[in-house]
């Protein structure tokens, strides 16, 4: 058998999966630590006996919840694609639940064929939080001006650059999705130090960014063409300052403007976020 | 200070409370493992400086959780009842929130006054249990005759002696909850080998028993004067086994006159389990 007939017997198979993140040191693999990715690596393992690394749609930090996040894995395996579910949930986790398993193009990216991201973060503003909820909620029962949050959040939908909503490390040079497979592709030469270090446009379009009051819950709900490290948790944090009165709706402008991390708020609590959603 | 006026300085709180039993070793104390009863006794001593053992309505196993469960202790603190919510709540773990605290007469004691508890068993029957449900419910996505299963659950209305579904240990001789203070006092002196036994009568009454389906859950909520240890988790077991078929309806009668706890179906896990409410 050739390397090509080989490879081309490889199926591409897209995962959709729910997780509560909040026992789990996020996502991207972890040597001695139980990740998302590990846990799937793992199952996949010992359902097939290979040894496959899933790439999903972005990492998802620790403690950070998905209702809907999408992985892609190639497999040599001869299981049915419609028992690929039911025997992974045997496997995994209950916290880790697989949704749906497809077979999809080997051109088919979980990553570099996203073109929409959705998230939300939930804030949960009564006065005692019930037990039940505090592994999935921000708990803030303080006093928040939440209509001038709600126009605040309408000002960062459009083509922005949100350098000053990124991570202020290393993970800016690694854009958590793409915007288009193109854009993913277009790096810049940094002239850092010795080394040359690849860096990323921190231009994302936000398609809509809306804050909504639901009983004791204030949820923020964000849809655009990709998300930079910490973007949506930043965005909430400043949009906290802004229902604080610290900041007037009209700063996000300015925050914007000023491509800076420090002119934002502070990165709000994992717990509260969910990646709600992959379009391609 | 004479004794008695020291005593009659102290009063009385009885205190709300929810939790998320996921992660404790059930209510009771014990050496080197997180209780509820260890959280709450520590919250306190930390606001007071005092050492006390809050008394609850009756305990929770390990992984049960409570809607309202109840306690009471004796406080000299000079704290007023008012503040005593917040500042435990400041203190407490997430998973467990102090509801409410009201000053009571000293005759009055969480267990001995009560007077009825419901609980409720929460069982998940989708196909995938979500993430987000995991520590709460029972997952049990196999066929199940549920109009049996509700009719079965009828048959424990009434005053009956359950120990057909209380645990086979030596659990049974302390009552979880009197079914009235008097009731409770009535201790029945056995003959076991060396020692005396203080043993307690099994009999309960069961106000309602009810299986309701709503979406994918379907969940049992009794209320009694009482519950003996484990008994309604071996209900929902014996339930469980009409569903299945093995178990006839009217079988229900006969292994409450069997009085014999191998007579009655398996425990059912404690995920599902919430103590409602305690009324007194």
């Amino acid at each position: 058998m050739s390397q090509d007939s080989k490879e081309s017997s490889l199926r591409n198979l897209k995962v959709v999966l729910a997780y509560d993140g909040s026992d789990f040191s996020g996502w991207q693999v972890q040597p001695g630590l139980e990740t998302i990715q590990g846990s799937l690596a793992s199952a996949i393992g010992r359902l097939t006996g290979e040894k496959v690394l899933p790439q999903g749609s972005g990492r998802t930090d620790a403690g950070v919840h998905a209702i809907a996040q999408v992985a892609t894995f190639a497999t040599g395996s001869s299981v049915p694609v419609e028992n690929w579910q039911k025997a992974l949930n045997d496997i995994l986790p209950a916290a880790i639940r697989v949704l749906d398993v497809k077979e999809v193009p080997t051109v088919f990216h979980a990553r570099k064929s996203s073109r929409k991201k959705t998230y939300r973060y939930r804030m949960y503003r009564g006065a005692v939080c019930p037990p039940f909820l505090a592994r999935y909620v921000w708990h803030f029962p303080y006093p928040l001006d939440e209509a001038a949050m709600a126009e605040a959040a309408k000002l960062v939908v459009g083509e922005h650059d949100f350098t000053s909503f990124a991570a202020a490390d290393e993970e800016k040079r690694v854009p958590e999705t793409a915007a288009s497979p193109e854009m993913n592709e277009t790096l810049i030469m940094g002239q850092s130090s010795q080394t040359m270090v690849a860096s990323v446009s921190a231009v994302r379009t936000i398609y809509s960014s809306v804050w909504a009051r639901e009983g004791d819950e204030f949820s923020y709900t964000v849809s655009g063409s990709g998300f930079l490290h910490h973007m949506v948790r930043n965005l909430v944090g400043t949009f906290l300052l802004v229902g604080k009165g610290t900041l007037e709706v009209q700063d996000i402008g300015k925050i914007l403007e000023a491509r800076n991390r420090s002119a934002a708020g502070a990165t709000a609590p994992a717990c509260g976020l969910y990646l709600v959603s992959v379009e391609y």
